[in-house]
């Protein structure tokens, strides 16, 4: 199996699957392609929250807008999963998500067929590689055991008895403002003051009226705004990389 | 074979496809991830018309404002297709298209990881269950033969002589305004007045000129509003939800 | 393999994909359903780019303004790869990139189930027959040998000594404009004049500063209007259809 991610958006994913398919059987499963363009730490966050859910496969994350420049090609191995991509911290959370151990393969940039298409010309046609061979990645002639250049770490929040400083780290497409601040730390609280208001902590989206903001532990397990039936940041005037101070309230 | 159906537009549909995966080696099809959010009738209106097409084949449908709420989970059995979702209502026109005889099995609500997302942590097991499941259905531990708690039918049109009074069902990506009125009631007619405006009724958008309205007689058989080369909903003036007269002129 | 390709946005595609599930146990690829409605060119363009990355398969292509009218159906067969489409040009520039010799059947207007839907009632039958016939596809019943009606040719630039004038082709999601004039033609050349500007001439995006102009060769392999971390046709004026100046300047 190898799944597909991108910030391509269409039609070039086709490409990509079109040079995987040319070399290769695998189930090909699409995670997403519509991450905001270029845009490498909200696509780190998702592949942190969707990567473990599937069984070991070949993961292809292309989001890269340094492509063709002397950024490096990674190839880390987590797990069972295998995951390709740029050299620029998209991989990083979510291997360290499915391993305490991971190994790192590094490709030196290559002169490929485009400088501005490597999903299609380096990326596709590396994780089709890797899907077909047999034994260790060592054993790949392109790959060398390397370092990441680049250490993408998500931020994390500071908790201060009833306080958590954090940040909102992405917005998703229901208008839900995913913060840092884990879920633990409201559990077992009713009310919470964030961004000047003081709203109820639920457990459902449902349990408030429609139109009403609320707070909740949402699936990835962090805190997040919501309004029930509406829009979470547009309600609480939160954007990602906004700071965002949490006061859990009894 | 297992379909997907949501409203989740992105990344979460990758979540269920990952969970599948994990317990499946089910064949996955996505129907559509862009229905409008939380719109159970919509959803309701597309699954009736589009599932038929397919063969046999297991059917996840997550459109669910209630999430974590007590409403409970269903799995309706259908002349060998299984619709798996929430007992909102959004599986039953399907049901009935597909059979006359349909068997409900109801799953009480469960505790699951998240309560904002039983897509991946209710349903998209359950439909992986019932997939790799042999024998009825009756057998599986988490399902009891039941009834829907909810019965949401789509509203049928009134025809009185030349009139139908009749409702907008949905709106579809063309802009096209699809109505509840049956293709029957204008074939073989040549004009209609709908909305204050005498149009052409024409099998094909291209039978007027780019940019005027015409009534055809959808894919779906029923009347639809439409502009060829243009948007339908918006010439006349409709949404879906509106009430709409459609007369046959002759 | 079947790949599928429309402008169907969502939901109609799941028709397609069911119709063929019900016909074939073919693998499903989408190549994208987002296709700008009804524009037949630009949907011509991208699967001349696209298709020849794929291995020999049926693919299918419903960009179809002229449904339920008497344009014909087209089955194109070319070095093993068979597309599948209406006669309006969609599928020719595809068919010359594959091979220098297609061979093209025809298949007369039919009466279909519906006359606005023939992507469900045509040719995704028609492309699940196809894939399923074994031998020549002139045994098939259905498909005559013959002649497409549209012979739909992209617009080629005229070249005069620095000077090339050309069009712009598409503009992409990423906003950049991909024009006709061939890439080789500013391969070692640092600067160019176009739309009235000069700019410099880079091998990548991430060559100049974030939000600005450039000229690079695309993946395509032309000359493209480009905005590092930014939309080149906004940047540069210019919409598809466009005439356009490359001067290259050294």
């Amino acid at each position: 199996m190898i799944t597909l991610s991108s910030d391509f958006g269409w039609p070039y994913p086709a490409a990509m699957r079109g040079v995987i398919a040319a070399q290769s059987d695998a189930r090909l499963i699409d995670v997403t392609h519509d991450f905001p363009r270029g845009d490498v730490r909200t696509a780190a966050f998702w592949m942190r929250e969707l990567l473990p859910w599937f069984p070991p496969a070949v993961h292809l994350v292309v989001v890269d807008p340094g492509v063709g420049t002397d950024r490096a090609v990674l190839v880390m191995e987590a797990d069972g999963h295998v995951l390709v991509g740029p050299d620029n911290g998209v991989l990083r959370p979510a291997a360290r998500a499915l391993a305490a151990e991971v190994d790192t393969y590094v490709r030196e940039p290559v002169d490929a067929r485009s400088a501005t298409f490597h999903g299609r010309d380096v990326f596709a046609p590396l994780a089709a590689a890797v899907h077909e061979h047999d034994g260790s990645l060592a054993d790949l002639p392109m790959l060398d055991p390397g370092t990441p250049a680049v250490d993408l770490r998500l931020p994390r929040p500071t908790i201060d008895g009833d306080v958590a400083a954090g940040e909102v780290l992405v917005v998703d497409g229901f208008g839900n403002a995913i913060t840092n601040v884990p879920g633990t730390f409201i559990a077992g609280y009713n009310r919470a003051r964030v961004a000047g208001r003081t709203v109820p902590i639920a457990r459902t989206y449902a349990a408030v009226e429609p139109g009403a903001p609320l707070v909740t532990i949402g699936s990835h397990e962090n805190v997040e705004l919501a309004v029930n039936d509406g829009r979470g940041a547009a309600a609480f005037g939160v954007a990602p990389g906004d700071a965002i101070r949490v006061e859990r309230l009894g």
